[in-house]
């Protein structure tokens, strides 16, 4: 029910996601039956593969996240988290409200990992590829162990979403060399470095490396991520914007971008490269999907989806945050470890 | 001496500002004199207003911090930072080495304001101007003093640069409630609006709102600022590199672009707004332009030093400074104050 178009962009999505998926792939549909029985029966694929869970409320977009938490027992975005809580789904999809989707999802499925809230990662859209970027959620205090964590499930939810062998990782900071940075990056830079964890740690990257694609995944605190993130998103807007102004200033500039047209069209949907954004560190799956997502960008978001329930990712993320409590123990053991070098 | 250009851009572009600027604005040029005087002696315009101070030696690019500023004595670059020192000149204006720049300033005017190093200001392109953020330098730890001490510093910088009477001042955070972020934001957010400064605060701000022009200075700590600055930079530059490819992707485009080549350029230009970069909290005026600045942007860098010199920045600045104790200590005299409301 959720996102700015709601079950007219959702049903078409799944019904599309449902011809390119698995047969064993199935969905619970939670949300008002009236609306989405027919708008479900106009899809001769979805027969069988598809059971509609109504449910009486809704959660509005515009909700405060504590007032939405309130009133959300029942809504349909409750029932999905619950579905996945109790093992009827394996994972729940929503564009609905980010606020609380993620105080629904931890008060459901609960944290596995020490943090405030779920990490939310943004998909950053690179030459040759995808940047996997967290924390851009709401973990604005980190310290190094928070951040190590991220860099564990940021690595194991990049090679199940793209299908990558070995991510690589790297840590977001104001310079490359090992001193630079506060104490919170440099202690987690440590314990990333010495702490034998069964990934391709890189060391530290800078704010231009995210859409270089100089790593995989690169890892911050939710303060510095969610201003970085939203700072590029502005970025291109007014490029884009400024962009438009330029070519539609003149007769001539117009026939240009006439003929260029399709060139742009097929640049603008490059800077969209993914819809779907985990939120990580619950004991189950959610994933985000922008409100203002197209069909297009839903059924990418519903096969990422697929792809991490069939995904070894819970158990990897699992194995390397086990190697965590020793890590930290054996870094604070040495303090003064590369300062001494 | 500095820059990846060298004299040949900037004493082209002095001798333009030469005669742009009043009767009264005169150059002292430092460097190899064997250079520079044949280059100046080619403009007429520079003849009585131009004095040449030969240096020995010149910092390098490419030089560390540390390593430079041992063997910085009687280079170009200290002696232009010197002769503001000495009252000689009002202002320096430097295209080389930022990190030596930085240290050499700190060394030899010494810090006003209660920073680690003096900040660093860029200037962001917005649809109705530009943006003053900082510190986009290496305060990578910032209290809500120094926070404090960035807003009374940019708001001056901007009102001297730009011209503007009253510039709207804001504080970066992850949204715009006042509950929102950590300790030091909100912190300073309650000095900023109980304070007693003359200047417009008005409140928080969020990333995107540095490009859209929403308040005219964005105030953050030198750790989110300089990953900001460079996560936009970077999405910039991947944008217009996207955009290459696509108008250069096949001969349909390619035509469209050359007709739309000069509303191109033009967009180009708007992207590189201000090349001039003060060092706020020094005892004196500095300013660091880009190593890659043409002429255009080298003379308009100048034109900003001789507005910052003539201006009555350094008086407000120290105005509101100077208000900031009393400031502080009530803020934690009430540290409960607006949670309690």
């Amino acid at each position: 029910m959720g996102g700015d178009h709601g079950p007219s962009v959702v049903i078409p999505a799944m019904a599309r996601a449902l011809a390119e998926l698995p047969d064993n792939v199935c969905f619970l549909l939670h949300g008002d039956e009236a609306i989405l029985a027919p708008a479900v029966a106009e899809h001769s694929g979805a027969a069988g593969r598809v059971t509609i869970r109504h449910a009486e409320r809704v959660i509005g977009m515009d909700e405060k996240p504590a007032q939405a938490l309130r009133r959300s027992k029942g809504s349909s975005m409750w029932n999905a988290v619950e579905a996945v809580r109790d093992g009827e789904a394996a994972a729940a999809v929503s564009a609905g409200n980010t606020g609380a989707l993620m105080a629904i999802s931890k008060l459901i499925l609960r944290m596995s990992a020490d943090l405030d809230r779920p990490a939310l990662v943004a998909s950053i859209p690179t030459p040759s590829g995808v940047t996997t970027f967290l924390d851009v959620g709401a973990n604005v205090d980190c310290d190094a162990e928070r951040l190590v964590e991220f860099a564990i499930m940021g690595e194991a939810y990049h090679r199940a979403a793209h299908g990558k062998v070995r991510p690589t990782v790297g840590l977001l900071n104001v310079g490359a060399e090992e001193m630079k940075g506060h104490d919170e990056v440099r202690e987690a830079n440590r314990v990333l470095r010495a702490g034998g964890f069964d990934l391709d740690y890189r060391g530290f990257v800078e704010g231009d490396d995210i859409t270089k694609g100089v790593v995989d995944v690169v890892v911050t605190d939710g303060f510095t991520g969610n201003i970085a993130l939203k700072a590029m998103e502005g970025a291109a807007r007014f490029i884009t914007g400024e962009l438009r102004t330029a070519l539609t200033a003149g007769p001539l500039a117009a026939a240009g971008a006439l003929l260029a047209r399709p060139a742009l069209l097929k640049f603008r949907e490059r800077m969209n490269p993914a819809p779907a954004a985990p939120l990580l560190g619950l004991n189950g799956l959610v994933l985000k999907v922008h409100g203002s997502s197209n069909g297009r960008a839903f059924g990418q978001a519903l096969r990422v989806a697929s792809d991490l329930a069939q995904s070894d990712f819970a158990a990897e993320i699992e194995r390397n945050m086990g190697r965590l409590p020793a890590a930290l123990a054996e870094s604070s053991a040495e303090p003064a470890a590369d300062g001494a070098l």
